[in-house]
């Protein structure tokens, strides 16, 4: 018996209680039944959001929604500038051209960040910037991004803030009214724990203001329409209603657990993975500040990431991910987001010390979880 | 104790082995688990849309199926000619109006159908028009529009047909192919008794040559990109996870069946429900060939069809549905399709005929369930 885990920076494991919430019996949209889901929902949203905004639930997955953001705000025309230091990044880029939006990139070698700095350089070099893009947590270099210096930086300015939190809703805080973030956009399947298939996206007045201009075409993806809806608690499309009803259940489920505690787990469990990883010779990807979401570890010398990759899943039945795009072969990704705890890393880095020693390479075996554990051990 | 009945025309009920197939541990898109998953219910799909094209998944609902289908092979300026008798025939119209695509309409009144002839006209006289837009099964009417001679219209001019199967694929015969249907599009929530998640479009060569000059913008819906995954097994972005593992199991439960008992199925329910409905004195909304999925009745003199809708949930924890837009209050909707049976049309009538009498309308008790009775006697 090897037992299946799911160990990659998304989708991460479901809780059995959202699980067995939607095998429930399907109920219809357009009901009592679903308002008063959608009531509940909709409150928790704003709380993990930390906004008086509507969250906008969108039957799509994070990728829809980063476009939702694009379109709803923008005109073809419009130039933006654009974090860019990872392959999520590059997803902005390729939305924004697809709509003839002009990007102003600021780069950063990946598994690097760009400084606040550069991006208020940009703005008043640029005073007819339409949007700041980034991520919060890049998914693909395990960076955490300045969003809050990104949002002093452009609450001085004409443009709006556009932040992509698939990988860093409920992992690593994101005070959205209180940094001043215009739109956040994610997704389901990462801090929230559900199954892939439901997107969000979050604008406060800033934004909504710039949609009134916004001339780029939209129907499926209309949010001032779907806001009409939800703040009657309906939805302007079919939902995608079963991912609805698990929502509810993981956002009692954080709600118990306290937000406050939510972001501690994710930061214990970032640091235990990195000390784990270092203390068995290996090298971060991260040159920033690391996400709490997922540790991207450079490959041991003579490995191919992928190896490491199918090792795991071959020898020991758990899913981590390789690298994406140009890193490749290069890095291979941990997740310790969502429904993870402390047993979760425990696993992982004894699977890693057994990965290691079944690539041939040299391992100090019990070295990566004693270092885990000693971050364990501190007090919270 | 009230047992809970979905009785609308979707979402429909989810067989158990679905609701437990969905429940297992969420699995990662990007392994091979996941490309075996995806290779049986591509194979799955291709027999359900009778067609040899790919048929490609998006995370969506139908709505973003219908963009889709549009945005992928028009372009701005190019004008298309409508089949609108009904909301969802609405729903062509503002996707094209919201993407510059100019519309001719072919209208009848909501209940009525527009004639395979007329479509044929609008071709001969609009050579340039880049598109004939229908619905197959008009949700909001109970109409089932004549496909198969629209498409023989299309079929010898330049024009493409796009139709919107959602609540008619795996429920009322529409080979694709055999037909020369060009773009097929439809949802999880129907004929498939999934959760509503997970929308599809199938593209023929002709769809594909128009796809080649298409100028409307895309990201998320971009066909082209998708397609390229799919031959692959796999997604273009993350795709909607547990739905697709709840699809492998529907699409084995309809083989099971074999697709022609299913549309059998479908239309003796159709055809028993309409008798038990008629045998109550009660009238059919459509005045067309009636849609095998779902049932409109007009009210009865002196009763709001939302009264029909709230006495069947108050009374009796039925959730049918009422009218939409100006059908609103003139009609109810009996759902019969997807995981709908025999005895589940004997409900349904019997509880209409409880709800006419607890809203003091005359009833003949039993001569619903009579009239349906007689249908279901008949050899198959």
């Amino acid at each position: 018996m090897k037992k299946y885990q799911l160990m990659a920076p998304g989708p991460t494991p479901v809780p059995s209680e959202a699980l067995l919430a939607m095998a429930q019996p399907m109920i219809h949209h357009r009901t009592p039944q679903y308002e008063a889901l959608f009531a509940e929902v909709r409150a928790g949203l704003k709380k993990l959001f930390q906004t008086q905004a509507e969250v906008l639930p969108l039957a799509c997955t994070g990728t829809g929604a980063m476009e939702a953001a694009v379109i709803n705000t923008l005109s073809a025309g419009d130039t933006v500038a654009l974090v860019r230091a990872g392959k999520f990044g590059d997803r902005w880029l390729e939305i924004c051209k697809a709509y003839g939006v002009k990007v102003i990139e600021l780069t950063a070698p990946f598994g690097h960040t760009v400084p606040a700095a550069r991006v208020a350089e940009a703005l008043a070099a640029n005073p007819h910037l339409a949007a700041v893009l980034t991520q919060h947590s890049e998914s693909s270099t395990g960076v955490l991004h300045d969003v809050r210096g990104y949002a002093q930086a452009t609450r001085e300015s004409a443009a709006i803030l556009i932040v992509d939190a698939v990988s860093s809703l409920g992992i690593a805080d994101l005070p959205m009214d209180a940094w001043g973030v215009d739109v956040v956009v994610s997704g389901s399947q990462k801090g929230l724990m559900l199954p892939p298939g439901l997107g969000f996206c979050a604008l406060g007045e800033k934004a909504w203001a710039k949609q009134k201009t916004s001339t780029l075409p939209k129907y499926y993806f209309n949010l001032a329409e779907e806001r009409k809806c939800v703040v009657k608690n309906e939805a302007h499309f079919t939902p995608a209603v079963s991912i609805v009803v698990g929502l509810r259940e993981v956002l009692r489920m954080l709600e118990q657990e306290g937000i406050a505690n939510v972001f501690k787990r994710h930061d214990r469990l970032a640091r235990a993975t990195r000390a784990g990883v270092e203390a068995l010779g290996l090298a971060l990807f991260c040159k920033a500040t690391p996400s709490p979401a997922l540790t991207a570890v450079v490959a041991p010398k003579g490995v191919d990431g992928e190896q490491v990759v199918a090792a795991y899943s071959q020898t020991h039945n758990i899913t981590i991910a390789g690298g994406q795009g140009e890193m490749k072969g290069k890095v291979f990704r941990l997740g310790h987001m969502g429904y993870a705890a402390e047993f979760d890393v425990i696993v992982a880095l004894a699977a890693l010390e057994q990965v290691l020693a079944d690539l041939g390479q040299p391992v100090d075996f019990g070295a990566g979880v004693r270092a885990a554990q000693k971050i364990f051990a501190e007090k919270p």
